[in-house]
């Protein structure tokens, strides 16, 4: 993309209502706008940065075995009346009324109509195991909303809902679940460590949420500094391999990390003391087995092998993903901006134009916004006549991971200057191998 | 995709409610829930070719120099009691209270909020031509929701808006689009016609719908019929070029096409007597230039090159994402089912197994699945347990291209079975036969 013939009105003030650092960079790059309180559109290079983590939160769902579909946003209220949760949900529910005076509501989340769904069509455990997930837009009215995308009122959230015909075989979809979500989170540059939440209501030992460490984040975390060396890697797993999973789960979970909600002051305390740690959070994502809950309420029952009917054993699945830019960006920037992770980034690199109107250095960025294109790579090419040093403040702070400098002196010596937005390091080369290094940096990002 | 862990809950039954065939078949071949009057969930098979409508269009607005966005579903009434439409949309318009009593609405259409953001970013010619666009669930309280997709309370639209300082910059946008729909449709395998459509209370020239000729549309329409001779093909176009989108748009629309809302007996006569035509059609999508319509009533002003500030010249132009399965339907089916074109079909080819259990039938379908998985298609392999006519009744009311058919018989002659859904024609061949045959028909789809 020509900057030229963009969209990205970034802004010189800081907006003087963005209490934390990721809604004040995501408003300064010209990422997002608010529409009103808590809502939010999404420009150009925001909503590119969506759709990329949208992209991962799909890909390794469907790699789990997980598969996509799509609710609608406006549900009826009947559904939740089955389940008794129309009256207890509170304020934080958008109620509607239609046209035709029925009651609606914009969902908050779909475990009645993805259960509506279920009894309509399975009743077999043949059909068994069986996970739905889709990525919808969600809306809490979140009676005070702030920081920006982290906590709005419309935000975009990938839900699953696992169908399973015994205790057994629900727990090892909830493993499935916490094993995609530790591959999605590393894939978007991030350590999200699942830690022991509190089951509401329903209790239970079986959910778990994901947590980012950063200063801003909204809940106090307790851990042992151990699960912080815990990553995921590049190992193969074989979702369909109950020990696997299990192993996955114990090695991620048995050691100590709650948030003040479950907090164990006595656990904790058995820790070594030199590895207890207390810090913030953000929570990006939750998984949660929670049984016959709705199955039983709304009469979601399957046949077993021996011809008996039982309800359907279930669990719910979150990923917060508009939320996760601003995971992102509070856990990766620096005073000058945002620094994005590869897996994520809205450009691959930008192309600086040192001197528009130079026939020799514009003709030396098109053609390497031109070899780069056809590489399958997308660049950001600033060629407005801006002054160097404004060309060099936008691109550090929309955090492009790396740039190409193209300058007339440069130029004269064969080379142009490429620069980790990272670490800051230049290094001089010529065009062609600038091309090569960014294609090799982003080629292995293709075949993940 | 192997079927026995896919949910594909197709119906015997033709279910009661669906008054025309592209309702009948969604609802039949499980792509589709109603969850309430007007309002479906996708089931995973009609997830997929909304998602493959949706990048169509997403490539082709991007060709055209379009830039993807984002608006929210749920707005603010503020705005549109600005434009003055708050009180004149009626009772389509899904109005919504939120907790603090704030007058709310699920956008029906963006142009208020567009414009919003236009005129807190953008106040200079220099950054004009833009046209942004964005893909989003809107809301209609239709009165009375029916045909499925086709008339639907929430539906999927592309809607786009062009900013631009002059009539004459704008009306280059508006061709631009003409250009791109005519390109997005065909690419879906429809012929949609441009027809001079109703102004509405803003009138004027420019607007033009496209429509589908179907029995089962809801719009009279009377055409000249050199006009479906018209195909835009594969030819090149530079968005850029003025004379090349004009004249695009005059050999499209040159020849007498309107619907009923538009028609004029006294042209219509003109037209020699053997090609006029009267037929029915489904409205597909719709571009608009309306001028300084919502510029002066919410101020959107730039600097003109001479530096005087006039309100900007806008158009919005549509395409109903969601409607188009419906659409596509109607002009592609037969009795047994639906016939996907190549270029949207949710799996590329099916794999039956004739007989499931038989170890040589069962490695020579894994071995198809495998080698046309590895060549990046997206077979449906049918491995369940069933007998050979079930398995085929399931294919064609899904309507897949392309089938292989596999049986202990033709192995042992060392051929499997290809058969377009479209012809109905089969052809012997060996596995490896198959999978390049298949490969092949999809290869120019892969750099469309």
């Amino acid at each position: 993309m020509r900057l030229s013939r963009y969209f990205l009105p970034v802004l010189k003030e800081t907006p003087s209502e963005a209490q934390i650092v990721s809604h004040r960079y995501m408003l300064r790059a010209g990422m997002i706008k608010q529409a009103s309180a808590g809502i939010y559109s999404w420009l150009p290079l925001g909503f590119k940065v969506l759709k990329k983590i949208e992209n991962i939160v799909h890909e390794e769902q469907q790699r789990a075995g997980h598969i996509p579909m799509l609710m609608p946003t406006i549900q009826s209220a009947d559904l939740w009346r089955e389940s008794g949760r129309y009256d207890d949900y509170g304020e934080e529910m958008l109620r509607i009324t239609d046209r035709h005076n029925r009651d609606m509501l914009y969902g908050p989340t779909n475990e009645e109509l993805i259960t509506d769904i279920f009894r309509a069509h399975v009743g077999s455990y043949k059909d068994l195991p069986l996970t739905l997930y889709h990525i919808q837009w969600k809306f809490r009215d979140e009676i005070r909303p702030r920081f920006g995308v982290m906590r709005g009122r419309e935000f975009y959230m990938k839900d699953g809902y696992n169908f399973d015909v015994s205790k057994d075989a629900a727990l090892h979809a909830y493993n499935r679940h916490l094993v995609s979500y530790l591959r999605s989170y590393e894939r978007m540059g991030l350590q999200a460590i699942p830690m022991r939440a509190d089951g509401g209501p329903i209790g239970g030992d079986y959910t778990h949420e994901f947590l980012v460490l950063a200063d801003t984040g909204e809940s106090e975390v307790f851990y042992d500094s151990a699960v912080t060396d815990l990553t995921f890697g590049d190992r193969d797993i074989d979702y369909d391999d109950v020990a696997q999973c299990q192993a996955v789960l114990e090695e991620f979970t048995s050691r100590y990390a709650r948030t003040d909600e479950t907090h164990d002051e006595a656990l904790f305390n058995a820790i070594p003391e030199d590895r207890r740690r207390t810090a913030r959070g953000i929570e990006v994502g939750q998984i949660f087995y929670f049984g016959t809950k709705y199955s039983e309420a709304m009469g979601a029952t399957v046949q077993t092998a021996d011809g008996k009917s039982v309800p359907v054993h279930m669990g719910s699945h979150g990923i917060g993903v508009s939320r996760l830019l601003g995971a992102i960006i509070e856990a990766s920037h620096d005073d000058k901006g945002i620094i994005w992770p590869e897996s994520v980034t809205p450009f691959h690199c930008g192309i600086v134009n040192l001197k528009q109107g130079d026939a020799e250095a514009d003709a030396a960025c098109d053609a390497l916004y031109q070899s780069l294109t056809a590489l399958g790579l997308d660049p950001l090419y600033d060629d407005r006549s801006e002054r160097a040093g404004g060309k060099f403040a936008t691109m550090d702070l929309i955090g492009l991971p790396w740039r190409i400098t193209v300058g007339p002196r440069g130029l004269k010596n064969g080379v142009v200057e490429l620069t980790s937005r990272r670490t800051g390091e230049s290094e001089e080369m010529t065009p062609e191998m600038a091309v090569e290094k960014v294609a090799k940096i982003y080629a292995p990002r293709a075949s993940m």
